[in-house]
């Protein structure tokens, strides 16, 4: 059987570990080719590149591996690896991290991690988003690295029906309890800004913030985590909210 | 009755003609205070500022309206209007736009415009976004501005129970044919890259594409908008496909 084409991205940069350790696993399972940010793009979002031009260049960054970065936002080098670098080539799978730090719950809404899956899924490659709960850059990805296999090996061979993107979360440490399948959870961050002058006496502000979980269901992802398992939602990209439709009717009458 | 504060944004920048004719309707309803970008951020997404400070500045830009420029994202602005210039302030409505341009269907992942609602939603304030279906700076906002009105008053005296985003676009034209409660098109772009090089001989590449619609739906945003309705489309934030959750319990298992 002819090895899967993977395409593997990120949005702490191609210099990061946590890609590094996705390109080990992944080179385990098929033909790997990286196209990822030349500098960290974290909190980026489903941002694109419209107002300046994007460069994109060839580098010798993982032994044997064809890899390229890219000026723009995660979501720009998916397509970039589309249309750019393997242009008409049919791309099996498309990984994006390891993150550094969760993308549970409402964090799939700021990461450039998974907009950038969220964007190959929507060009109907199947995809997945990994983010490990440790921010260090010294973060073990050892422990995770068998899951990561498992996860991508079992969804390239039988892939669900009704999505093309997980939201794939790991929990810290050398005890992952194993893998649930879950919702995401109705969380957000809380946030703070903190208050500094410059030299020239002019103010400025940090953003800075709490992630608070008022969702109690136990089958969230947050949850999951809590407990030590790994965290896997299926996700989508309609964000309409089916049951609200026929609450606004009233808008439609003169 | 007192009058109901409203918050108002967008992400082409505080100077961008759309926000002046937000502004315009949105104080014959309420108090309003202006937070916007000091730049165009158009494709910005759901992007925040981690990695910089943020600034922000009182500007005399509408006549008696209280209004800042702030040097960050959509969602940047948000989260500051909230807590640094609104604090302790109950906002009940924030606003965005008028985009230039649609955001229907997909479009919602990527704009700035409905991010920075998507972000005042997520702080429980009811929030709309407001585009309308022409890029032009000389825009005619004229035509929308009583559907606008109606819109704002209604959710303000009677907010749908099952969400709290409104994503609202508007057709280009005088012959607007009322108003039209749907859903997201699960519609995307066909991207292309224009390949460009130069002084030094470096290739660089600009980012263009199509918007094309496979969603022959007659309840879909796209469609009104064809048909020469406002669309609107209430939105949530949970991307959760909850149907492929029990078609991914093969990976639970050992």
């Amino acid at each position: 059987m002819k090895k899967p084409l993977i395409l593997v991205t990120n949005d702490d940069g191609i210099t990061a570990p946590g890609i590094r350790a996705l390109v080990e696993v992944m080179s385990e399972i098929g033909r790997v080719v990286v196209v990822a940010p030349d500098s960290p793009q974290s909190g980026m979002g489903h941002a694109i590149t419209m107002n300046d031009p994007l460069r994109i260049h060839k580098v010798d960054v993982f032994p044997g591996i064809e890899a390229w970065e890219c000026s723009g936002t995660p979501v720009d080098c998916v397509k970039l690896a589309k249309h750019v670098v393997l242009k008409g080539q049919a791309i099996d799978l498309c990984v994006s991290g390891i993150n550094h730090g969760s993308n549970a719950s409402i964090n799939i809404i700021y990461s450039g991690t998974l907009s950038a899956a969220m964007e190959a899924s929507l060009e109907g490659i199947f995809s997945i988003g990994f983010s490990l709960l440790d921010y260090s850059f010294e973060a073990d990805f050892e422990p995770a690295k068998p899951f990561i296999h498992r996860i991508a090996t079992r969804v390239l061979t039988s892939p669900p029906r009704a999505c093309r993107l997980l939201n794939v979360n790991i929990p810290k440490g050398p005890d992952i309890q194993g893998i649930r399948v879950c919702r995401q959870a109705d969380a957000r961050w809380i946030e703070e800004f903190q208050e500094a002058r410059d030299p020239r006496g002019q103010t400025y502000y940090w953003l800075t913030g709490e992630f608070v979980n008022h969702d109690h269901g136990s089958d969230t992802d947050v949850k999951a985590l809590e407990e030590g398992y790994i965290s896997v939602v299926p996700s989508g990209h309609d964000l309409t909210i089916p049951e609200a439709i026929p609450q606004l009717f009233h808008l439609q009458n003169e």
